[in-house]
């Protein structure tokens, strides 16, 4: 068995070290122009050529939950793509995101402001029915960060192309119920996969259906948000802020205003990490499955190429 | 019937309207030396003088969760005082504490610093299994908090004097289990009632104990910390930092070193607020338990005078 390992921004090493371990038998390499056809794929971003030259894959084992850049690729027909479900990522997002809601239901940013000035002054508690959340994509992460989030007894919205049902949320699906999620949300959450249907879905006119003091997390892609559109409604007062994690280029130019925006937290794209070990472990055990014969279909996270996720 | 108000630093006026709204024919009043006696008593740091005038009182109710203040007055033996149980304090709990320990194990303090001078800078996640949380005190606000950091899947511990049993929380007990607590623990929660017991608990020795990496939620009493140990337990660097709610003098004065600690986050005693509502209806609801005859040891939140809480 031959595994090809073609991950952009990653270090290799400890990927082969890992996978050769599992497979001690297999021939695992960091992908190069020319390389032999690979039975596996390990990758993140690869570039269209190692799609074009590796033509004999099994499976294509994508190293994060989102698979929009492979998305953008000419893939060749008929070869599985399976993106990593979970493993270790939701309880990241859950706890980012938490982390931001609460952070501005309880003001504790204004707390540490006046803290650093030496400053022991009290805000009035706001009333957690005012703050529904809405979360926007009820995959396995959307869906553990709504329960997260409930468990904190803020009202949860919830917002999926297909219905879904979830305990403690409040579930809209599909375009004719957007209107109706995006009304009844205080605080949205993108954690939506990043497809043609899904790209600037937080605009101007959808953001303005917030709640008055609305609040934008996003987890999701940089191109969900029209990041024009977000400034413009902070800064008229409609939106009270927003914290990022995802930007359309990045690292986030230097110049960008997000950086500097006083109602805007910036984070580099760390809601949720690849937690190596756990993912190794997860492709390890899909490519064992395959062997022995069992059918892609019965894996988690195989990607429906014509949804795009 | 009579109700006297002597609430200490609280606004009367809503307090005030919303028992005379509950019981129209009662006569409800802000205390005041020589006031005549009154039938149920809503206290918060009520002077000795109150308690030695109001001689007539079938119930004392404490509009907060902690009775130290009370308990360190001379009570009359065979009035009954009961303190609020939850009325919403345990979400706010957790929302602080849990708060407090992803930021902590996020560090997306560092993050913040980082972004601030327009820095793009990963750092390495930590693993969950080395951040142990160990909880001390498992009243209702104890529990409700251990819950939510189990959600998060960080290994919880929980410390109280007599025996529980919490699904998904290894549970020690009593001074024999203390020790092995505060081993198995690497962020130390405080939500324990304040008693000559517990004064000064977290000490020199007692946080030496917790695992290197150590750091301190207090989150209940600033009695029960010494704030020399705590920080020189910092600077030797077998405690990371700490995130402190409760001061030995409030509010925390001006020259306390606290303030400006590069590794202690202080904030000015909110983690918990008393919410009016929650609280008035539910001292509204015991009175008239005890009105319809309903004996005073079936209410929730009766304080054990012989414990102190």
């Amino acid at each position: 068995m031959r595994i090809s390992f073609c991950c952009t921004g990653t270090k290799a090493q400890p990927w082969l070290e890992g996978l050769r371990a599992a497979f001690p038998h297999a021939e695992v390499n960091v992908w190069s122009a020319g390389a032999p056809a690979a039975d596996y794929a390990v990758v993140w971003t690869p570039p269209q050529q190692f799609i074009d030259e590796q033509t004999q894959l099994k499976s294509i084992f994508n190293i994060g939950a989102g698979v929009d850049a492979l998305m953008a690729l000419r893939l060749r027909p008929g070869v599985p793509v399976v993106r990593l479900d979970d493993a270790g990522m939701s309880v990241q997002m859950a706890e980012y995101v938490c982390h931001a809601v609460i952070r501005h239901f309880r003001e504790f940013g204004g707390y540490e402001a006046d803290t650093a000035q030496g400053k022991w002054s009290y805000r009035k508690p706001h009333q957690r029915a005012d703050f529904p959340v809405g979360v926007m994509g009820l995959g396995i992460l959307g869906e553990r960060v709504s329960r997260a989030l409930a468990q904190f007894d803020f009202p949860v919205r919830g917002w999926s192309r297909s219905a879904k049902s979830i305990p403690g949320v409040q579930c809209f699906s599909g375009q004719a119920g957007f209107n109706d999620f995006l009304a009844a949300s205080r605080i949205l959450v993108c954690l939506l996969p990043l497809t043609p249907d899904t790209e600037n879905i937080m605009r101007h006119d959808t953001l303005a259906r917030l709640q008055p003091g609305g609040y934008v997390i996003n987890v999701a892609r940089g191109s969900h948000l029209v990041d024009d559109d977000l400034m413009a409604l902070i800064d008229s007062g409609h939106l009270a802020g927003a914290t990022l994690d995802v930007f359309r280029t990045e690292p986030l130019p230097a110049a960008h205003p997000f950086w500097t925006h006083p109602k805007i937290t910036v984070t580099p794209h760390t809601s949720a990490r690849t937690l190596r070990e756990e993912s190794i472990a997860q492709i390890v055990g899909k490519i064992r499955a395959l062997e022995r014969g069992e059918a892609v279909a019965s894996l988690e996270g195989v990607v429906d190429l014509n949804k795009g996720y």
